[in-house]
């Protein structure tokens, strides 16, 4: 049995649950190794079980180690309740958050003769926040081609070329480093920067304007996320001056990420640094987010979070600024928690 | 006010319903009439509310039309409360298939002293099935993309080429074309075609051997979904039989549709000439499914679905049989019902 699987085995005992339903595919991913489709992962005690239909039975076999395999065929829900009975489990933890009403409703008609549902919120994902070692390699595997593809996008960038002439040019470079994108990258050039989340569009880039590009790599399933501005020519003073205001407030996030920090600490921090500089009211999301398998994550970095932050969780600091209908500036890197401070994971992009 | 909406608002007034909340991303694409991204759609009988965050508000005001713009911004759930409370709402129909019991529960807990949740599933999916005059244009400007794309695959595949190079090819060519994938391309090549949902490998194609390509193309939403097999070589007689069995079976579930049948009977057809053939445990999944904004939706052509084909749905035939470890033959075209009968919307595609 896998060392992550036994984690989850050692929670079951510990909290008296005969067994767990996991359905959420990264959770499942980071269980089983290998990137799941369609399948959910019941956990017992002692035992794990990958239930899958015939489409994937063929293929999912070579790549399961110490799980058993479980192809179902008519009902789904009647496959989980065999399980139970022949592994005695009386209790059944679900996650709500991944579990819509519906498939709730019918897992309980089925196993209600048998087991007791209980809802358990994060059980994985709470695992899943403190990387190790192997992840982080795989972190910083997708930095360094963010790297190479950053200078690639900064010799790209240029009056002339279109929002949608740069994501093509940048799906060609990443595809040619036989990677993919974290997510649909955001290319928001002028007034379209003002956007959060713009969608790239025909606009040709101009002179003496910014463009904001945030974009990440993604390597067997984790993650990078940078967000990185580009000035072009001559830039109006107002935007240097948003743009300095934003990494202060980014600066003085990172400086107080150290273990055992409350994360709704770290974005006072850069809030209320906006809040002085009366910019706060234009930077309405969060400041950052956990990214590994996902590309957001636990922990949230808001403002509510009165969560602690622990060693090597890998967060991204993205304070903000949108003047409406004028442009927007948003610097976000990437943050590793250490021992006794952090590791800003991307310092060398630029 | 929309049609699509309307239809909507007159549900609620035959159901005695005050308003409904609507959570799935193609069903409030489907109703407003763009790619909606994170957010609710909460419809009352006279009046519609588009719920979003501060990231996409400012670009979403300019596509609605007839819909209020909400921007929620601390919590979601109060923001419907407060709508509820001024539309004197009673009654919230929710949908348990896009509602996680979480959602459910925060939902429940902040609307309970204004307005009683009642599950309704698949009202705006109902809608959805048949598809009016410009989602046929899109479905079918989607075919005949996918017609020079299916003429520019004859041409590529060819022993040498891996399946990768494969992808690589198909991928710039699509995108040449301005338009997206339906979804992430099936090119399975030799015994790798045994795997219904086979992902595609460095394998190299030989001579001799049959490769086989689901793929489907993406027009502002509506997608195209069609197999298709290629035959290099000498192939073996046995795979020619199985081919011809699949064909078959694929014509004799064609022949039955029209409007008023039961979706079940027709996967029967094919089914049960599989079976004659002791070829029906080798067809493990389901004969088709609608296609239109979800690559995957209503209905779903099954054996135990009992409704009935109605006009102007859209949906595949695919039968299939996967020999374990040999090979696996699908030939999968989309299909229009008509008034009468129906239309084979991908028999000119070979």
């Amino acid at each position: 049995m896998n060392p992550r699987i036994k984690k989850v085995c050692t929670y079951l005992r510990s909290h008296k649950f005969g067994a767990i339903l996991v359905t959420q595919k990264s959770n499942i991913s980071y269980l089983t190794g290998f990137n799941s489709c369609d399948a959910w992962l019941l956990i017992t005690q002692s035992k794990s079980f990958y239930l899958t239909d015939f489409r994937y039975v063929l293929e999912v076999k070579k790549k399961l180690k110490g799980i058993q395999l479980v192809c179902y065929k008519k009902s789904f829900y009647d496959t989980v309740l065999s399980i139970l009975i022949d592994e005695k489990v009386r209790i059944l933890a679900i996650d709500p958050d991944h579990l819509t009403v519906t498939q709730y409703k019918q897992l309980n008609r089925s196993v209600k003769s048998c087991a007791k549902l209980i809802k358990s919120q994060k059980v994985v994902e709470r695992f899943r926040q403190q990387k190790d070692a192997g992840e982080l390699k795989l972190i910083k595997k997708a930095l360094s081609i963010h790297k190479s593809t950053h200078h690639y996008l900064k010799r790209i960038v240029k009056p002339g070329i279109s929002e949608f002439e740069i994501l093509r040019k940048l799906e060609n470079y990443v595809k040619s480093k036989d990677v993919g994108f974290s997510f649909e990258p955001i290319i928001a050039s002028g007034p379209n920067s003002c956007y959060p989340h713009a969608k790239v569009t025909h606009r040709e880039i101009r002179n003496n304007e910014l463009v904001l590009i945030d974009m990440g790599i993604d390597v067997f399933g984790y993650k990078s996320d940078l967000t990185r501005m580009f000035f072009l020519g001559k830039i109006p003073e107002l935007i240097w001056d948003v743009e300095r205001k934003v990494r202060e407030a980014q600066r003085r996030a990172i400086s107080v990420i150290k273990p055992g920090i409350m994360i709704g600490q770290v974005d006072d921090q850069a809030r209320n640094y906006l809040k002085e500089n009366k910019l706060d009211s234009y930077f309405g999301h969060a400041l950052g987010h956990g990214v590994g398998l996902d590309i957001h994550e636990d922990p949230r970095i808001g403002a509510k979070n009165t969560n602690k932050l622990e060693e090597n969780m890998v967060i991204t600091i993205e304070p903000a600024v949108y003047l409406p209908n004028k442009f927007g500036i948003r610097i976000e890197d990437m943050v590793l928690v250490t021992n006794k401070g952090c590791k800003i994971l991307s310092d060398d992009i630029y």
